[in-house]
């Protein structure tokens, strides 16, 4: 039972397909992060160890992490940096081996840091998908310039291409920042007119938008509905996101 | 015993009247909260669980939470959005009730985020009273436009009106961001004008200045006095806080 | 064993003398501190308690935090604020003994906040050169306009002055926002002709520069190398730091 329950609205719970949110996690101890867990893991449903931060991990912590985020029924990967590593090193397939004995329940395939060319993001989706994995695939690109280069048609397109392909989320790049890439402008707004355009041409319950800071997860809440699925949120602000989404924050209350 | 004891200037000790450190618990987990306490539980004397969070927490887990923050002898209270909640929904006796049982101390009433008279908000102050709970009242709006136009004699009047109806300590609203808003400027600073003409009518030790950034923490210290009451403190800046009030850190050294 | 060792790039190993990742800690507690260092202590060479924190905190909790650490080969010490304290009130000997007294490693002497005449501190250098501790001096004031007062001529002396004087390493000032201030400018972005005229004169293995955002410790790593010594990194950022240093993020993937 939960405290002031009499106040709490309702909302679609765990497994869900929509009202996702996934959380960034930099390299949290495992007896911290159990702790966090057992306040708000029910708030969770993917849980992503950042970038390459695993790499440089003790391997047995990690599997011992991956099992208790698991117990929260929640489902782990690695960050897409570490995908485009193994791209780099031809390493793919030891990385699905290696992800599959950690116990990783999914994988992230991304080009934001290296030249890869949108057939073979395609085909690393389809073995991805193949090897059993829950895939998310991300689209955009982590230099700023490059990432302004991309038309929205172009965005729009590999989205399309990557859902087709069989990525069960397509990830719209946001970076632990939140400036200046993607749906962000500058000054870390968003950029209602692009997230319209392209929730006019994509099932918006496929996308997972990365929202690391606090007005971004208001404005998609408030513009796109309380199950928008919000990625990149900090271990510290869990509880805020649910809050959010539930109107149980002042920027939220009666407008959800 | 304190380590470097003998460079540890002195100051009024809990429990106090002024003075006061009230920190934000935006979901901490309970040991990770406990650690955090065993080494700086000392410095807090009041502790939010934000806004409407602990709705979404586990009753048997709040309340000890609740227990833990009290042997440290800090008074708990749940945020101002709860109470505009309650009010909306038409659930005070029962958001009573539920605090006492649940164990908090104190109650903080606003009106930052609907629509409520300031009568009703005065009565409300006074049923918190004869409930036995340690009030809060708060005064600001969370809204930028909506607190703009709030004078600065009304704002006066309105905390002249609460203090006499009841409330222990009204608290200046300056949310998790801590701008423009209340005593701050769009950039965070401090507007001292504001705050030297508020304290010209009101008793400094009655208000209570939610002050989240570090810059807000020090000129508040270097113009009010080390003993000024501080609010919305970060659960990672405890320590911080309270070296700025004894002139431990760069920014107060010889000034406090 | 890491997790995808096969993706783990080589780095010199503890301990070390270039490459040191040193660390602020505000005032964690010491069981989330353990628990954090479970899985990242590898990659902290220093661990500062943060300018005078540490006379806030119990004397036994202070000396069970400075073994933890040790435990994972980290040397400790307190910021150099607390040194400057010991200096106001004429406590130096004290606090060369109580710093042995509790377990610390080294010492930090800087003038930053006080006036300490370079003579002075060229003989405080010396003292605890003698006393034993690995001596870190800090170059800069925390005041931005004294700061700024400083002749770029007249920090590169000041540098060559302490490492003949016996300081280990000279920090250069960043404090913990990073901003307007040594090497770095009102945006906090790093003044890069002003490291590269400082490391153009001084051994750059004898510098740590102070770097508590992530556009510096990129900029840092990118300009200088991997083995940079990098110093106030924050709590939460231990294994991003390392992993920008190995090219394990996206900032220095195929860079370093």
């Amino acid at each position: 039972m939960k405290s002031f329950e009499f106040l709490l609205p309702d909302r679609i719970s765990k497994p869900r397909d929509s009202g996702l949110t996934m959380v960034l996690d930099k390299g949290l101890g495992l007896k911290n992060a159990e702790s966090l867990m057992e306040i708000s893991g029910e708030y969770v449903d993917l849980l992503k160890f950042g970038w390459g931060t695993s790499i440089l991990h003790d391997k047995d912590l990690i599997k011992d992490k991956v099992k208790m985020y698991q117990s929260f029924n929640i489902k782990t990967f690695t960050g897409g940096t570490l995908f485009e590593l193994a791209c780099l090193n031809n390493k793919i397939d030891e990385v699905f081996e290696e992800s599959k004995s950690i116990g990783f329940d999914a994988i992230e395939i991304s080009n934001g840091s290296i030249d890869m060319g949108e057939d073979d993001k395609l085909s690393f989706i389809k073995e991805a998908k193949n090897n059993g994995f829950f895939v998310l695939s991300e689209v955009g690109k982590k230099n700023i310039t490059k990432d302004k280069s991309i038309s929205l048609d172009e965005r729009i397109d590999a989205i399309k291409e990557e859902i087709n392909a069989g990525s069960d989320l397509v990830i719209m790049e946001g970076r632990e920042s939140g400036k200046s890439i993607g749906i962000y402008d500058d000054t870390g707004e968003v950029k209602l007119d692009v997230v319209n355009s392209i929730i006019d041409k994509i099932d918006v319950n496929n996308i997972l938008w990365e929202a690391p800071n606090k007005n971004q997860q208001v404005n998609l809440v408030l513009n796109i509905g309380q199950n928008v699925n919000l990625g990149n949120i900090s271990t510290t602000d869990i509880t805020s996101v649910e809050s959010i989404r539930r109107g149980l924050r002042g920027d939220t209350v009666g407008k959800v």
